[in-house]
């Protein structure tokens, strides 16, 4: 969360006076409003309230909504950011079914996933969250991911990848599809994994696996 | 939209006096309020209004909400239910293909991209819509696209090959990620039909494309 940057004339004297981690406790409080009551309808007061601090601290630290919002978002990522950061350099092969077990991963875990499908939900239906979702993905995920590619035009093939990703879990853990909501994870990585793959790898033409 | 059981004690005489068509209109105002207000804030008295209508025939025609909106879904969803019934008989590469290119196809239009999109947003945020698109989907599209299948669990990769076509238009006409929100859609055809194709005739392991 560093990158902020602190602005003049900050209310030194309430920012002493809430203690230390306050800004930490903003960032629980937003992602928690942001979570139950959507991008549009969450409210600065009530997440001042939830974080115990003057709503002049949250304008402080963060400034407008959105910024308050992607600090939210990159706080939900962050599991998927740091493992990212550890990508294998091994074989395309590995790359697809390291990605695919992870990010099917993250989503059968309530903890890590509940706060994901907030941040969905508020990207698919306001244009100011998929905004800052859109750049904070695309900057800190897509990019890395598109870094270990030997294709033609990797942003693309990450960008289709991820699409497939998040078509899956869309339909298991949001639409609930049967059978895909109750497939069996070591299934589900084994047939998804393939189609990463060729995303990550096929020439221009798209190719075409072998039948 | 048959199949409706119409109820005993209708108000034939409202029904005799909004005219003919008040059904028409009736779903089309829904599309439209369902569009612009999403499935939770959708109000049954301003679709009655806009199809200048009285409340009560709503109800008397559709009865509860997720009635009528499912009736609106299937408005939407039209076009992609009469162009499944008439899948290619030909060769599973036919088949993804085409699956492909018209699934994206009908993304690609505003006019029959719009409606689609609304019903996915209420989809994605409420789970009474949900359930309502799980089911019609499921029972109007999936289990048809399965029925062409020669593999283990047709309606499991029937699901996997729609995760990865929702998932495409997602990332393109939702939250919009560059390059792919600009691809040129033949391109995006030629590199997501192989992905589709493994999924409708991959073995059980999930076998893995040339390399």
């Amino acid at each position: 969360m560093t990158g902020v940057p602190r602005k003049r004339g900050r209310p030194a004297r309430a920012e002493a006076a809430e203690g230390p981690g306050s800004r930490e406790r903003i960032v629980a409080a937003a992602r928690a409003e942001f979570a139950s009551r959507g991008y549009d309808k969450a409210s600065i007061r009530a997440i001042a309230r939830g974080a115990g601090v003057d709503p002049a601290l949250v304008h402080h630290y963060f400034g407008p909504k959105e910024r308050l919002f992607a600090a939210a978002v990159e706080a939900s990522l962050a599991p998927a950011l740091s493992a990212s950061a550890t990508l294998p350099e091994g074989a395309p092969e590995d790359l697809a079914e390291e990605l695919t077990r992870f990010f099917l991963g993250i989503w059968e875990n309530p903890v890590t996933r509940e706060p994901l499908l907030a941040v969905v939900r508020s990207a698919v239906t306001d244009e100011t969250a998929a905004a800052v979702f859109r750049d904070l993905v695309s900057a800190r995920l897509m990019l890395r991911i598109a870094a270990h590619l030997d294709t033609p035009d990797p942003p693309l093939r990450a960008e289709l990848a991820a699409a497939h990703l998040v078509g899956v879990v869309l339909l298991r853990h949001v639409i609930k599809v049967e059978p895909l909501a109750s497939a069996d994870p070591a299934d589900l990585i084994a047939l998804v994994a393939p189609a990463i793959h060729h995303h990550l790898t096929a020439p221009a033409d798209g190719g075409r696996p072998a039948t």
